[in-house]
Order: structure tokens, then C-alpha cells, then sequence
């Protein structure tokens, strides 16, 4: 019996060496990173290169095979490995630059001087706003700020740019559209709003040069950009945007086209019904008087996550939404449309009709069945990752 | 310049080395995890120790900090690795169980001959109920199952059983429970339906011996029980529940104790409520016509995060939510509740009362920041790993 406590204590013993060598590697690796990292900035190659990791995980399913190790342990290592790398490379950048130094260029351009563009980021003091501005002074761009109290230098502040990007709240966006008559022929106009269809009607009215819509699929609360996603509408000239779009590739994000009629369609559901209905779940908890906690106490993984997105909603700014329900041409049908399917449901439990429910049921799963989306499987995992993180913090 | 290539493919090659490493050293893990595993079930000990896990990860604090390591890298990684652990135990153990041999122990059991029980589990050919006949087998209980044809010989395979588990689709609970009235006095009854309060006094009424009302909060598609959560109701004599308990704390489960009614009412909303949002959503989706593709193409990863637990849902068999919808005594209401905050918001948006929206949504805000959870922040990086999963798949 001793002998087998002893056995006991020396496996773990073994384990921990074990965890302990794989600290020393990880912490080896990362210096490998850094060294690659300074040569590619030096170099002004992109940081996050798809093929690469492709390539890397290609090779890694072969030797994980021959270790006879699961293929998706060894990759979601990788994964975490590397998202740990970027992170750590927009801190490094970060630190190197000059802080609150308008309109100064990072102390580390990664742009060939022909290539430095001259920005004007107009709302670039606001969350969203302020991260572009950051992140075109690193890439070496000359970027100035317009912001509300700049509008008597506005003409000073705009005058001969590359990029005018209005990165204002939505309300504000069309009094600022208005007041860019006078902008230079060269100019490319860009905006972020949530809505794309008016902005880019109202942009190319009072612009007559190069124009485009961006919409961001990501808030100010990012480190980097590696696999974020941006869709664009093609507004006017777009082979005066091809230099932005590579910029937002080089920085690690997916571009999507996207018509900007289909856009808002579609944001009608991604965006307006679905915070919609957020707000309303969390309007309901509370009306309830239900304690937050209590029902953590009790919840299954998959509802404290469904708690988590709800909480991050509410712990965002009510206008970006509000205004997102009020702007949105699309709000008030899809809205609505979710209230007719409600009504009807709620009237099938409350008269018992459970062959109805079950049938409906059946119909919308069919309709499931038919996306390509490969991910519902995954979601288990995602769960699993889920469940340790809130357990063991 | 060409110095440099060779410099970058050299650092490229020292990366690939390292995790070449990796691999080899995860594979030593394993090995010594097996041999301790194996340890373990020759002595019946818990495979998932809690303690244990926080010791390493207490140490682990320290290390990372010596080695100038993010600890959320190290955590994250070390976490993997065990689940991977536990799938792979899991693994193991149904490999060397016996298949499709009912009545029969497993031939590896962890429990000593006094400890083992005599357990019947009516419904044990179903998903859930299938999970649990396995479980207890591979822990070295004798199980029989009693299915649906087996009602003839119900008075041989109940009788005399040290538990009976009530294992079958909600909508039969309460003929099933029916028909128990005649099982040994010192038979512990048991349940698993979603709903409480009802089945627990009907089970009082029809057994005179030990009752216990439970509801594990997973389904049956888990390879293990690892910090999942079981939810539990005392119903008569909960001595000799304990052993029933304290072997799904070996499992690895986490045990929480709840009153029938306050269980229901918690359901209502973690349950009944939210699966018909849920419901109600996928259908307005397909009632919109919206391709489930084409809203993936532009979606956020929070939203693809949020659209495939929505398809998780309608994945599932549409009897176990319609008959939670329909059982469950507290759904009428809060769904009504629900509809009420939806109208008066829906009114708010078509009047486009900007003012009444922000001022609600800054009470819900005040509402969800008195919680104490602290996950809220852990969203961002669970998305960002969501955001890894499916752009590499």
C-alpha cells in the first residue's frame, strides 16, 4: 500500500515536470516569435499571414498523427500559442509608440515613405475612432484627429488628404456627411456606420471624388485585428480604396463585399432584431426581480454563456444600440415579424396544441439542416472550453 | 536582402522545432496521466480531484510568473490538456467495458463488493438514461434496465433494487411513476425530469421508502461528467441518498442542493423561456427567407457564436422543449411577461422614443452590474477562441 502511494506521487511528480518543461518551450518559442515579428515589421510584411498557419497546422496533422495525439488538442495549442502572440504584439507596439501625440507618426513606420498615407480621422477621440488612429500611426500613415471643438479648423484639418473616415456616434453621422462639401478631388471618403445604404447615398451627394462604406464586424475592445471581419461597399472610383483594403488585410482581417441595400437587410436580423431581443431577455430577467446569482447557481454552461452575451450588451453604451433600432429601415418589420411568430407560439402552449409545436419545430430544423455551417458540432467543445474557464476562476 | 530570407527561414525553422517539442512532450504527459489513471481506478478513487486541479494550477501562477508567461496562456493550455485527459479516460474505460450486455458488471469495476448497488433504470435504453446504465456500470453497480416492453416482468426488475431511476421522456413520467407503488421499502427512488416539483410528490405518494428528485443540467452527447453540474431535491429520508450523491461527485460533478418549487419557478426562466426565444428566433429567421450562408458570410463572431446555439437547439429532439413548454407550470407566465417588455419596447421604437429606450436600458445595465459574476470579461476571450475555431475549420 506504501509502495503504491509512493508510485502515486511519483507519476505526478513526473506530470509536473512535464508541465514545467513545457513552460521553458513556450517560453522559448516566444523569443523565436519576437525575432520573426522584428524582421516582418522591419520588412513591412504582414503580421498575420493565413497561408502560414495553414501550412503550420498542415504539417501539424501529419506529425500529430504520427504521435498518435488528437488532432484537434495539438491544434487548439497552436491556436491559443498564437493568439497569445498577437496579443503580445500589439502590446510591444503599443509601448514603442508615442502616446497622445497627435498628429505625429509612430517612431516605427512600417510603410515606405511613398506608401505613408495622410489620414484624417474625423471622431477619432472616440472609442472606435481613437483605435483606427492608432493603428494607422503604427502602420507608419500621418493621421490627424477632427474632433467636435475642431470644426473651425476643419478646413485646415481636411485639406489635401488621402482618407477623410468618419468615425462618429450614428446620430451624428449625416450633420457630419453634410459638412464635407469642400473636400479635395483625391480624397477617398470612407465612413463606419451601422448602416450602410443613406451614409454612402449622402457621402457620394456631397462628395465628388472616391468613395466607400466600411462597417467594422468588431468593437474598440480589440488588441489586434488578426481575423477580424470588415465588410465594404464600393461607393465611387474603388481602385482608390485598394491601398485601405490591403492595409485592413495586412493588419490580419477578412474583407467581405457586400451590396449596401443587402447590407442593411441583413443587419436588420445580425444586428437590430438580435439586440433587440437581448434587451428585452434582460428587461424580463429584471422586471422578473430574479437574482443574477441565484441563477447562476443553477445554470447549466450553455446558459451562463447566453447570461455572458446578454451582460455584454448591457455593459456597452445604450445609444450605440438604441440609435442601431432607430436608424435601422429594417427594425420595425423584423421586429415585428418576431412578435407575430411569438403571439402565435405563445398561443399554441397556451392551449395545449403540442402536435403544432412539435411540427414547427420539425419545419425549422429542416431549415437548419440545409445551411453549410459546419460548426454546430463545435459548439460542444466551445462549450466545454467554456465551462472550465468559469469554474476555475 | 538575401541574408535576410535566410534568416527568416532559419527563425521560421527553430519555431517548428519547438513545436515539434510540444507534440513529444504532450505525448509523455499522456503517458504518465494513463499510468495514474490507471492507479486510480484500482483503487476507486475520483478521477477529476478539484483539489488536485487548483494545487497545479496554484503552482503553475508562480511558474509562468518566473518564466515571464501570460498565466491565462499557461491556464488555458494546461486546461486543454486535461480535458483532453478525461475524453481520452473515457475513451478507455468504454473500450474495456463489455457492450450491449445488459445485467451484466462491467469487467473492470472501481468499487468494492460492500459498496456496489443493485440499480434498475427504467427508460435505460434512451439517450440519457443509456448514459447513466454505462455510467454506473463502469463504477461497478449491477444494472438492469427496464424499456418500454418490459412492463410484463417489471415486479422480477425492480424488486429488491438498492435504487430505482426514473429515466423516460417527460411526457411519460407520470404513468411511469404510476405504476411503482410496489418497490422494496428501503428502495431509494429516484428521477431526472426538467420539471420538480410535480413528479417529486407524486413519487412521495405512490413510494413510502427514500425518494430524491434530480436534474442533471447536460445531455447525454458528453463523454464524461468532469465539472458538470447535477441539481438535486430531498424528498424523504436523504441518508440514503448519499452514496447516490457522492458518486456523482466521484464522477466529477458538482452537486447543488434546491427546494422543488424554487428549482420550477429558476426553470421557467433557464428553461421554458429561454428555449422559446430561442425557438421563436430560428423561426423568424426561416419565415424571413434569410440565407442561413449568407448571414454567416458577414456575421461577428459573437452572432455565428449565437446562431449556432440557436441550430444546437433545433439539433435536439423537438418533444424534450415543447413538453417542458407544456409541463412546466411557470411557462405561460413568464413568457407573457416576456411579450409584455417586447410590446412596450417594439411601441418605444416605432414612436422613436430614443429617450425612454437609453433610460431603460441603463436600469437593465444597473441591474446586470449588481451580479457578482465575473465572467462578463471572459466573454472576449472565449470569442476570440470561438473566432480561431471556426475560421480554421
Amino acid at each position: 500500500m506504501k509502495n503504491d502511494r509512493q508510485q502515486l506521487e511519483q507519476l505526478r511528480q513526473s506530470i509536473d515536470e512535464c508541465d514545467e518543461a513545457l513552460l521553458a518551450l513556450l517560453k522559448k518559442r516566444q523569443g523565436f516569435v519576437e525575432q520573426l515579428v522584428a524582421h516582418k515589421q522591419a520588412a513591412g510584411d504582414a503580421v498575420f499571414v493565413p497561408e502560414r498557419e495553414q501550412a503550420i497546422f498542415q504539417r501539424l496533422t501529419d506529425r500529430a498523427d504520427f504521435y498518435g495525439l488528437d488532432f484537434e488538442l495539438v491544434r487548439d495549442i497552436l491556436q491559443r500559442i498564437m493568439r497569445d502572440s498577437y496579443a503580445r504584439q500589439a502590446r510591444i507596439q503599443r509601448h514603442i509608440s508615442p502616446q497622445n501625440q497627435d498628429h505625429q507618426p509612430a517612431t516605427q513606420p512600417h510603410q515606405q515613405p511613398q506608401s505613408a498615407k495622410s489620414i484624417c480621422v474625423i471622431g477619432g477621440k472616440g472609442q472606435l475612432g481613437g483605435f483606427f488612429v492608432e493603428q494607422f500611426r503604427l502602420s507608419g500613415h500621418s493621421v490627424c484627429v477632427l474632433d467636435r471643438n475642431d470644426w473651425p479648423n476643419a478646413d485646415q484639418l481636411l485639406a489635401n488628404k488621402d482618407l477623410v473616415l468618419i468615425a462618429v456616434p450614428m446620430a451624428e453621422t449625416e450633420t457630419t456627411i453634410e459638412q464635407l462639401s469642400g473636400l479635395s478631388d483625391h480624397t477617398l471618403l470612407a465612413d463606419i456606420t451601422s448602416v450602410k445604404h443613406q451614409p454612402l447615398q449622402h457621402m457620394l451627394k456631397v462628395h465628388s471624388g472616391p468613395v466607400i462604406g466600411l462597417h467594422p464586424m468588431f468593437g474598440p475592445g480589440q488588441s489586434h485585428m488578426a481575423r477580424q471581419l470588415l465588410l465594404y461597399t464600393q461607393g465611387r472610383q474603388p481602385e482608390a480604396s485598394d491601398w485601405l483594403l490591403q492595409q485592413f488585410r495586412q493588419w490580419g482581417c477578412y474583407t467581405e463585399s457586400i451590396d449596401a441595400e443587402a447590407h442593411d437587410t441583413l443587419m436588420g436580423t445580425v444586428q437590430a432584431l438580435r439586440h433587440f431581443v437581448t434587451f428585452v431577455t434582460g428587461w424580463q430577467l429584471m422586471a422578473n426581480g430574479q437574482s443574477l446569482d441565484e441563477l447562476l447557481r443553477v445554470s447549466s454552461p450553455i446558459y451562463r454563456l447566453e447570461l455572458s452575451l446578454i451582460g455584454r450588451l448591457f455593459a456597452q453604451q445604450p445609444e450605440l444600440y438604441v440609435d442601431i433600432w432607430l436608424k435601422s429601415e429594417q427594425a420595425p418589420s423584423v421586429i415585428s415579424a418576431f412578435g407575430d411568430c411569438f403571439k402565435q407560439a405563445e398561443g399554441w402552449i397556451n392551449k395545449g396544441e403540442r402536435t403544432q409545436l412539435i411540427n414547427q419545430f420539425k419545419q425549422i430544423a429542416d431549415y437548419f439542416s440545409h445551411s453549410n455551417a459546419d460548426f454546430f458540432q463545435q459548439s460542444d467543445t466551445l462549450l466545454e472550453a467554456f465551462r472550465e474557464r468559469i469554474q476555475s476562476s
